[in-house]
């Protein structure tokens, strides 16, 4: 999606420059930096308590929808959305040289509308590459992994939008029903007492997701185009996901080729790591060398749908010289990336030449990468972006393979200083007008997003972008809410990011803490999605989407009823909320201690909270009219009285009962 | 203002369990863990390039409000807010046995209307110990600390609040008006422009921050109760600030002493790290032993407003035990601490007896350990809590000091599924109530708020609070947005701490990752800092606050002109910019250079975006109509033209001049 803020590229190779990959760096948080292998091991390994466990489908049976349960200590399991893909379950035997299982292979051939066919040739600088015998080393490791592409049988047309549209529910939108409801079966307790529920009930802003998501539904979505289920007929791999605004929101995380290829395994791993850490999607942002042969390694390895910036590629292809782009050379590009089963591209038809001036005044001018290549083609052509005059002949590429449109946001703010400005939004009312032509031809679209906003503009961001491009999903990066913080906009991006989420956006891409400075690591992928998957999460909840706010219930629950073990491992991030808890108490029986380490064994308020229950639960059982007393004083609590004088003499006969019972603080614990 | 909430309160003492210190705590992220020695340097070092500069006044030409100045390479100078004290000013010699230099002591006097007495006492008990010989040991570090106490005269009132409503502006009053303005030359080279500052405007929601903070503004905003100036006539070391809806948004980090207390530059090394990473107040939440003498060493050593809950030091004089607490134990305790010093008390007389058992049906209880204690002690002696009869008798007692009342949400929601319910409510118009008694005498109040609260239900807090209470100063823990994520509930709370500051919250209290889970550590305090002064920020901006937004825009200016070292040191933690940024390009070359990490020196789009400046420039010094081009090209953005006749025939010959100039996308570097 973008490009100054895009991790890792190894743009320093050709200075020779030392540049770490995006594994290998040692973060500054890492003691003892893991060797691969055990970075492998570590990114495999099931999450603490948790078995991986699938759905079936019902118009398709066969359906296997992932879901990873959380073994609870009282017995209760809880089921949360899974994108770690076979990975995490160890009854899958993974092997990157061999690719993951092929579970759509079957629906795709069921449709019986696509064939396969001896696609493009690879070239030698599809890798970047001069010399045949270094693509051929590379390619060797990519010998399993080689499929014959599958394309639209002549004339026709595979998109998922084009089949809701005329009425069919394929097996990925049954898929996607069944993955966004999740099992409720386990959310009942949650969702039970009537007062909470509707007093905690979301507030949509326009979103209307229903208590239920059937495969109807999700048709209807996809038909009236808002929203997408990225899954090109080249990627059999995927396990299919989906993206707009009345779904949960979700997560997009940027990878990296590294500056020197050091296989399969490595480059394979930064993927495995993102979706570990909960990214719905990934973007490979490479550039340079063995970029071609890497996504080969990626899609075939990838449970979650891959989008690119075919840009990227093309601009590689032309030894970085924008001017010599040529319309011809990027719709092979996009050929060659189509077959590899690319399930988004980033298109920056947006950027049109008028446009480019508008930016002049700004305070940071263009910073997409991909805004820039075009603005400057543009310049030195004098000549309309070719994206935008080419336009339907990219949807007829995207329909013949299913590739989704993100429509790039190539004059996007780079700063607080130039949030909805002219330039932005004059983009914003192009990717419109796209919009419908896209849609004319059946090609699922979504529209990227800004960037830098201040809170009070984030809105009308997403006013704007329902209203020009008619509900399309709308994907934005952060926004970051203020500048002022290099090193934590994973922070001031997660704000922007959860509130815009709230308001209607249906994917966030993540920013790491390294953004606007270097290469993010392993740990900074993992604290961008920490971030990110806490802004999507807080936003399911604010719009209401009934399959969120169980998960809060059962940590709560479990953080009041002293359960630690399930605190940690209902939360997103398990081993982290162990860590920090060891370094105060790091003794197994803490973790079975009736009492936190805030507060200690001497006073706990959350014991105390038991003794007003037991108070409480006396005075009921005498019979008293306590519901009646509290009421009242509820509805006249500014008044000085309170109870009624019934309510009062039995409260204080259970007072005394109660000091006599020993209403001691300290709470005694059981030696270790 | 919190329990479970509370940091580093030595619990674990009772049981011998080593209970590490806040900051000798080895975080993860500390590879070698610095000494005592070297923490002290660390905290002392004034931040790169900056420099600790003074403001006169105007009614009082004597004051000198401090503004850090920060040096940029291209000869401007950036002035911002600084909380860090004398400590961060090499010319003035700080030694924590000796205290602070006392700036206010001069207009305490002159006000004419206090007098020094002899203070209540020392006891045994007010630090928790047995034997005197133990307690002799610890006064000796605390000798040149020791002041004699100053109260008003018989009767009279010495609050900023009684000073304001009787028409005067006090020397407090005009430092914190000119602490809010900042120095304005500087901001004016990014607020010249007339359609950037109408496009970004605030968005105040009800607040009215002039353009200009007059001392006047100050007092009226005292008088009318819609702001505090905490500052206690004992507390003559602070340096004035303010907490209220159109002022800055505070933050306030809370501190807590040793389980073994380290000595006088232990505890106090706390409080000045806090104070160097932005905390506006420090709340010392100290329990067990040694709490006396450490409120000592910290009061007399801090710039900042010393803010407490009382109720935590009585009912350590009570062994723990809360029903027996008594009104007189609590009143000399009150009186023990406003002798020395502390400018704010958290007061939880909002805990009422009818609203006890409106807890019972929570998910979550009673998680405030102040709300608690006053449960616990109104349920066994089945009798009204005991600050909310005595109310007043506290309110003669906080005026006779200048104490501000910060009343406390003893029954705030503790997870999701407790927000906005019936106790929370009751309690607080309860605390709407004890507000217009304290105000009744001239008293300054804040009124603390939530805790857990989903997006869509903040703005409804602040409703409320800012309805029941009259527009008194908000002061909110957070809220978190999900309870989801143990370890990263900085951020789950940053993300409800900005948008409530936005809504009119005054004063932030932050959360350290460690929240739930353990005492924070040096690193904990700091990563909570840097979420809250984000939060704070981007709540400054989006209310419109006039002296906020300058330093993005400074930022972002040194980012797009690839001023790296200026981006550093205009951001909230220059350090960890250099670091993140020295991972990559380690080289003093690449600070310099006119690239980023991120892309590098091949493609870059800032430098495009220089090429885009310069062929409009030279479009423009032709004469031709290019602004009216861009015009109507903006006007119509969505048709398929976009250009007249004339500029694009300008533009086509620049177009041409553009390449024959050398269109390079490789940047050409000097060798290091």
């Amino acid at each position: 999606m973008s490009q100054h803020l895009s991790p890792d590229v190894p743009v320093l190779q050709p200075q020779g420059s030392a540049s770490p990959s995006s594994s290998a760096a040692a973060s500054p948080a890492a003691v003892q930096p893991l060797d691969v292998q055990q970075r492998l091991a570590a990114s495999r390994a099931p999450l603490p308590a948790s078995t991986k466990t699938y759905e079936p489908g019902t118009l398709f049976p066969d359906l296997r929808v992932p879901l990873r349960d959380i073994q609870l200590t009282n017995g209760e399991r809880v089921a949360v959305y899974d994108t770690s893909g076979p990975y995490t379950d160890p009854a899958q035997a993974t092997d990157v040289r061999r690719g993951l299982p092929s579970p759509r292979a079957a629906w795709i051939e069921a449709r019986a509308d696509t064939e396969p066919y001896t696609g493009r040739p690879i070239q030698l600088f599809d890798d970047g590459l001069r010399e045949a015998t270094q693509q051929q080393a590379l390619r060797a490791q990519t010998d399993a992994l080689t499929r014959a592409p599958r394309r639209a049988r002549s004339g026709g047309n595979v998109t998922q939008m084009h089949y809701a549209r005329r009425g069919i529910i394929t097996a990925e939108m049954e898929y996607v029903a069944i993955r966004e409801n999740g099992r409720r079966a386990w959310m009942k307790e949650y969702c039970a007492d009537a007062e909470r529920e509707s007093r905690l009930r979301g507030q949509g802003l326009g979103a209307t997701i229903p208590g239920f998501i059937t495969p109807e539904f999700v048709r209807d979505e996809i038909a009236r185009g808002r929203a997408i289920l990225p899954a090109n007929i080249n990627h059999p791999e995927l396990e299919p996901m989906i993206i707009g605004r009345n779904f949960l929101v979700k997560v997009n995380a940027n990878i990296g080729n590294s500056a020197v290829s050091s296989g399969i395994e490595e480059e394979v791993e930064k993927l495995v790591w993102a979706t570990r850490w909960g990214a719905d999607t990934v973007m490979d942002l490479s550039t340079g060398r063995n970029i071609h042969t890497t996504r080969d390694w990626i899609i075939r390895n990838s449970p979650v749908p891959i989008g690119t910036v075919p840009i990227y590629q093309a601009l590689e292809k032309v030894g970085g010289v924008a001017e010599d782009l040529t319309w011809e050379l990027f719709r092979d590009t996009l050929i060659e990336q189509a077959e590899q089963g690319v399930d988004y591209f980033t298109i920056h038809a947006g950027v049109r030449l008028p446009f480019v001036p508008m930016t002049v005044k700004r305070r940071t001018g263009i910073v997409s990468r991909g805004g820039s290549i075009l603005a400057k083609w543009c310049i030195a052509h004098h000549r309309e972006n070719f994206l935008y005059t080419h336009f339907e002949e990219i949807c007829e590429i995207m329909k013949a393979y299913d590739v989704s449109f993100s429509l790039g946001d190539g004059l996007r703010p780079g700063s607080l200083a130039d949030a909805n400005d002219e330039a932005q939004f004059a983009e914003l009312r192009t990717l419109g007008e796209l919009t419908k032509i896209a849609w004319k031809h059946d090609v699922q679209t979504m529209i990227e997003g800004p960037g830098h906003v201040p809170m009070h503009m984030i809105q009308a961001n997403m006013t704007e972008q329902l209203k020009h491009c008619d509900e399309a999903p709308f994907y934005t990066l952060g926004p970051l809410t203020t500048d002022i913080a290099p090193g934590y906009d994973h922070i001031t991006s997660g704000i922007g990011a959860a509130m815009i989420g709230w308001f209607g956006c249906a994917m966030l891409c993540y920013v790491t803490p390294k953004e606007h400075l270097g290469l993010p690591d392993r740990d900074d992928v993992k604290q961008g999605l920490m971030a990110y998957r806490i802004a999507a999460h807080a936003a399911d909840i604010a719009k209401g989407h009934p399959a969120a706010r169980a998960r809060d219930d059962a940590l709560s629950k479990a953080r009041f009823e002293f359960r630690w073990e399930d605190q940690f491992n209902l939360g997103l991030d398990p081993e982290t909320a162990r860590e920090f808890h060891d370094e105060t108490l790091p003794k197994d029986s803490a973790k079975v201690a009736h009492f936190c380490s805030m507060c200690g064994p001497k006073f706990c308020s959350m014991k105390i909270t038991q003794d007003v229950r037991d108070y409480s639960a006396r005075l009921e059982a005498d019979g008293q009219a306590a519901t009646q007393g509290r009421g009242e004083a509820g509805a006249e609590a500014g008044a000085e009285a309170g109870l009624d004088a019934g309510v009062a003499a039995g409260m204080r006969a259970k007072s005394a009962e109660f000091r006599a019972a020993g209403s001691e603080l300290y709470i005694p614990i059981q030696p270790a």
